[in-house]
């Protein structure tokens, strides 16, 4: 089993992903918001990559059942319900509501890799069962930081770091890492002890910092808060409940 | 003074890189035959991307000054002086002479790069001298790995990440660093005592020990092994006689 990650957020061949199973990680926030969301009960997220598109996708849905969220320049955008901090996704606000999500960075990553054979959505909160769950699907894995505009990002790498590092104690000498997972390990070990401060240190840390946002920091670099592994499937994200395995084989969620 | 390094080989774009300077480092092993063929007294060289453009390149000179260096696969190419194996690149042969070189990833780097404001080769040997010479250009840094196939490369990185070690120790609190060079130099500082090591785990590493060319990652491990910086400037590599400096600035070359 081939682990490797994607350092830069650039569009990998499709044609590479049709047999991998994918992992996108954005921690600051995309990814932690859908999976906090999810295990807080929303049904479904459907993530889209422009502001216009959330507006026209929310219109084929009745109101009632919708719920808008995400940012631009990390703030709410003018008419949507919540904005992008996971701290908002509670119970009360998403419980049985399908989510129209945009964000600058996260939300886009999920079409780049869209010719994944699975599509995972891995956090900070679901680290542990996401390894597992790779694990199970023993497929070569592409682990993808949605990056920050572009560009590398310390806190997704760090995360995909821990993801290797999982995937390694649990998996053993089946485990082949690539030069980038290997770096993205060891960048997870230097950091693991205070992961709050890696977020800190992060660019992109920062700039939430000066936004107002500083809650959001340590909050996002808790570990193992839930055990759902949610998926991106034919452009909507759901909790599977009954993933498709090997005879034979367990799911831990 | 802004140090950033491109963990991926992609093309940067062209107009962000006028005001800066770039540092190539193909650690394995282009740029690390560059700086050793330079060290003895290659007059200059001219790297080229294709094996047709290197024989086209050599009719338009006269055949006793030159030299046609490189490879395909690691090993040499038919028709072609030598290899690409730093340890060939010795006085008797280089010195006086004028090289063109392709290789699989190094060579091709420098013309993605082609818009920087200086272009420097950089490699193990010439490290301390590089970092050095950064400092006393003071403008923004782009460090380029060459990759491995277009894939972050372990060496590479490591090897921008001891050049970044060393900017900030002498250039303190004006260095500001992005995410991934911060990522690079926690990289170096996990290998610093044992680059070969280092170079013994990488991808390209394994295929260079697999093709015959284990002593070349000793070798090319080996850190200020000379004092100069070549830079690429109009398509060709050469050591500036006397580097364009700012009145009251010294060179150490």
């Amino acid at each position: 089993m081939e682990v490797d990650i994607q350092l830069v957020p650039s569009p990998p061949d499709p044609d590479t992903l049709l047999d991998r199973t994918v992992v996108v990680i954005d921690v600051l926030r995309a990814t932690s918001v859908m999976v906090q969301a999810m295990s807080q009960g929303a049904l479904e997220i459907i993530p889209v990559a422009t502001v216009e598109e959330a507006f026209q996708t929310a219109k084929t849905f009745p109101q009632s059942s919708l719920i808008l969220g995400g940012e631009r320049g990390s703030k709410k955008i003018p008419g949507f319900d919540l904005g992008n901090s996971p701290r908002e996704y509670v119970a009360e606000r998403v419980k049985g509501k399908k989510l129209i999500l945009t964000t600058t960075n996260g939300t886009k990553a999920f079409h780049v890799v869209s010719s994944g054979r699975e599509i995972l959505v891995g956090s900070f909160f679901n680290i542990e069962v996401t390894a597992q769950r790779c694990l199970e699907l023993n497929r070569d894995l592409l682990i993808f930081p949605s990056g920050d505009e572009g560009k590398f990002s310390l806190e997704d790498t760090i995360c995909g770091g821990m993801l290797i590092d999982l995937i390694m104690k649990k998996g053993g000498k089946r485990i082949d890492l690539s030069d980038a997972s290997r770096c993205a390990q060891i960048l997870y070990k230097k950091f693991k002890d205070n992961l709050s401060e890696a977020l800190h240190l992060s660019h992109h840390g920062k700039k939430l910092v000066n936004r107002g946002f500083v809650e959001d920091l340590g909050y996002c670099a808790q570990t193992d808060m839930t055990d759902i592994v949610p998926e991106f499937k034919a452009g909507v994200i759901r909790v599977p409940l009954t993933p498709s395995l090997s005879p034979g084989e367990t799911v831990s969620q």
